[in-house]
């Protein structure tokens, strides 16, 4: 029996030895694919690989499949909500940062009470 | 003359009343839609839309658009690239933060040395 890729294996077609899918989706992964056809259409898929070298074409699988995941988990804001989550604990982060600065800034001009630092 | 939102401007056909994309691809703005329909395609931009309620639906195709310009600008890591900087700069602020504590416990044992802090 011939190798078919989980994409040919959806679509019920012969695997070619140039198939741009085959090197990405295993047919034992067959629900990484059918993700990707269903959130951006194989077609898609196909012209962002077309589009990137062959030793980048991998992660940019990766990162379709994970814009596509994040879209399942949140349709109204995909993986805008995790960008939105860092931002705010960066926010978050500096405004902590400050009051550290001005906490530090005032023990240092308060030398008599330095055991409260 | 009638009212023609973007996709149907684009497809050439009548905007029914009832047409999915009129409230968010105005006539004036054909490039949004057509970024969408070229990444996604119309029909995953409409079925999305279909998954979340009206008040959702403008965020929805933000979050769409701002994923496909961020694959435009980087077809191998699209938004995730942007995921990874923002991680990036957590762990530095991190880091910092660490060293600053670190600097924090340090001076404040060493009492003798107070003017060098």
């Amino acid at each position: 029996m011939s190798f078919r890729c989980a994409a040919c294996t959806l679509f019920r077609r012969r695997c070619q030895q140039d198939c741009i899918f085959a090197p990405y989706f295993p047919p034992t992964e067959p629900d990484k694919f059918e993700l990707l056809h269903r959130y951006f259409g194989a077609r898609n898929v196909a012209k962002i690989l077309q589009e990137v070298e062959d030793n980048q074409r991998a992660q940019a699988i990766e990162t379709m499949y994970f814009e596509a995941r994040s879209r399942v988990e949140d349709p109204v804001l995909g993986c805008y909500r995790i960008i939105a989550q860092l931002r705010k604990q960066i926010r978050e982060t500096e405004a902590e940062i400050e009051k550290t600065h001005a906490a530090i800034a005032f023990y240092a001009h308060q030398p008599h009470q330095r055991n409260h630092f």
